[in-house]
């Protein structure tokens, strides 16, 4: 069964929106944050853990697994969900942007993308209907066409072309699809041009996805380029459809795309910021790294709940980090991802009362001052 | 106040003995296994995780915690088990087997030893006193003299002269001591020499105690060499006193010493080969980097109830470590910890029971299968 969006509660000064997204393996609430499992285990976390702290679905990367154990290995193991203990929704990438990532390392063709891997430098090939095959292997909740990502900047030409090709891969995705318990999102693309948005979503529409993603964006323009685009994109999409702004996750992007309609978001941010030491707290980030923290008793955020802020101080932290101890990625990185979890929770709770607006002032005045 | 040992029952066919350890902090039950935190963590474990599996007590490392983060800062926090979140039994070593593994990078004299630091390269000195100093600093419920560890092989006369020099330096410690609410342990040395490991314990026993280390071993010698030391020294310390071989955590060595009557263990080895990919089960030795458990769907060890074991595969395990993610190092740590900390409840309750023998016989029975 396809994924079915239930739109609760639309806010009255923006177009930020309350829904619920009804999956074969549960309902999760949106808006929302999907942390990214990238090699089938969001990195240092047991899924226990995320549970504990609420995520609700998580994103794996078709691209990596699909090289490294492989899909058929999966596929024998029962599933993505069985393989990696983990029994709530898996929304997969189709390895797209990853491919498009590799810059020089690739090859694109109508027929697909001829690539180098990045683990053990062979000739890999992925086409609309391999992507297709290994997400349908994998049996993610939720699988996405393979795309095309133009680069930014990128001329309109070339834009329009890259566009293009994407709808007709979304259509051979579509034709290959061999899942029927997973529901295969569209992605909207055409950079920067209105008139190419508005054409690529109608092309998508016509075929009818049970969600739609927009893709292209946070590749390198101005966040207030993206806020722009998602600004008349967004309205393109179908109302009782979910909405995904992919490769999003800090918090004033998060607010900007809540407040444009957006529903789902995912990032590996908060997950690499952490490793690195860098936490994201009420009053701002706070790199823990930090030398000014070397006898600091104190949590780090002292309004958060989670199991770092309830049991860690900033000095332990910074210790684990000076001495290169796993427990330091793993606290940090169990802080930032119940950070987010929990800023989209409270970010919902706002659309529901009807105070999403100030809610973001709130969030702001603090978040901005850095201390 | 101090520890005291309270021996609840003997084997009848070993020396073996099953006994409780009362501390200010709590009971723990022997002979127990101590896990190994070096750097105020278990690595890769929380200490909410290492009471879930049943630690009782764990090691740590003066040696490593006054060079980083420093024991000052430590203290400043409220002492070692605020600072890293664990109330239960802590036991630090003096430092000393730490300073003598540093071979050339240290001097000694009759004063302590002077040596580089391993992380910046600067000149340290550790003495009696100062490693007395830093332990009642760190406020553990157990300290450790400083010692002079001979190393294997070494002529009568070396090691006569260290072991006279630990026997000078245990008084020292005595006298700095300043903690009323540590206990401090004494160390039998005498490396291989009958008549020296005679000489030392009396001395060590004159000083009275609360509980005795035997040092010296597991540096290097064949193990039937150590388990021969093992049989003429533990009858010289007093019954009523807990006896503490330390830096062993092999199953076969573990067996030998409780078989001879040692209480308590300590190694990094469960967690070192865990973190390098090897798994200690009820069959044996598994190195789960090894291509035939490419597609094993079964748990490590099919008999254990851990958390790894419960709910994650061989292939995964597998997959994780080739692909450097963290949460194999982890779930590897707690399927190992929990291996040996059970095994060690089994081995009471086989003495509970008057079994020892026939415990230790069908342990080996399926460990030495090696499948």
């Amino acid at each position: 069964m396809e994924v079915r969006y239930e739109l609760i509660r639309e806010c009255s000064e923006t177009k930020a929106r309350l829904g619920m997204l009804h999956t074969n393996r549960g309902t999760i609430n949106t808006p929302i944050f999907m942390p990214v499992g990238t090699q089938a285990t969001v990195k240092t976390m047991t899924t226990e853990e995320l549970k504990g702290m609420n995520a609700e679905i998580i994103l794996s990367n078709t691209y990596h697994l699909y090289l490294r154990p492989g899909h058929e290995l999966i596929k024998k193991a029962g599933g993505l969900h069985k393989f990696m203990n983990w029994d709530r929704p898996i929304l997969t990438d189709s390895g797209g942007f990853q491919v498009f990532s590799l810059g020089k390392l690739r090859k694109l063709s109508e027929e697909g993308a001829t690539f180098q891997s990045h683990i053990d430098g062979s000739q890999q090939v992925l086409t609309p209907e391999k992507a297709i095959e290994i997400q349908n292997a994998l049996d993610s909740d939720i699988a996405m066409v393979f795309d095309e990502c133009a680069p930014y900047p990128a001329d309109r030409n070339y834009v329009y072309n890259s566009m293009k090709r994407t709808s007709r891969w979304a259509k051979r995705c579509i034709d290959a699809n061999n899942n029927p318990n997973q529901s295969l999102f569209g992605i909207v693309q055409g950079g920067m041009y209105q008139d190419l948005r508005e054409e690529s979503a109608k092309e998508l529409i016509e075929m009818d996805f049970p969600g739609y993603a927009i893709g292209g964006l946070s590749v390198g323009e101005p966040k207030e380029l993206m806020y722009e685009v998602l600004e008349y994109t967004v309205p393109l999409l179908p109302k009782l459809k979910p909405r995904y702004l992919m490769g999003v996750g800090t918090p004033d992007a998060i607010f900007e795309g809540v407040e444009k309609g957006i529903d789902m978001f995912d990032c590996v941010h908060p997950t690499r910021i952490g490793r690195n030491g860098t936490g994201m707290t009420t009053y701002g980030r706070v790199n823990i790294k930090n030398a000014k923290h070397h006898e600091s008793f104190k949590p780090l955020d002292p309004e958060c709940e989670c199991y770092t802020c309830r049991n860690y101080t900033r000095a332990y932290l910074r210790h684990l980090f000076k001495a290169n101890e796993v427990l330091g990625l793993r606290l940090m990185t169990t802080h930032n991802l119940y950070f987010l979890i929990h800023l989209m929770k409270k970010i919902r709770n706002s659309i529901q009362e009807d105070r999403f607006v100030s809610f973001k002032r709130e969030f702001f005045d603090k978040y901005n001052r850095n201390d």
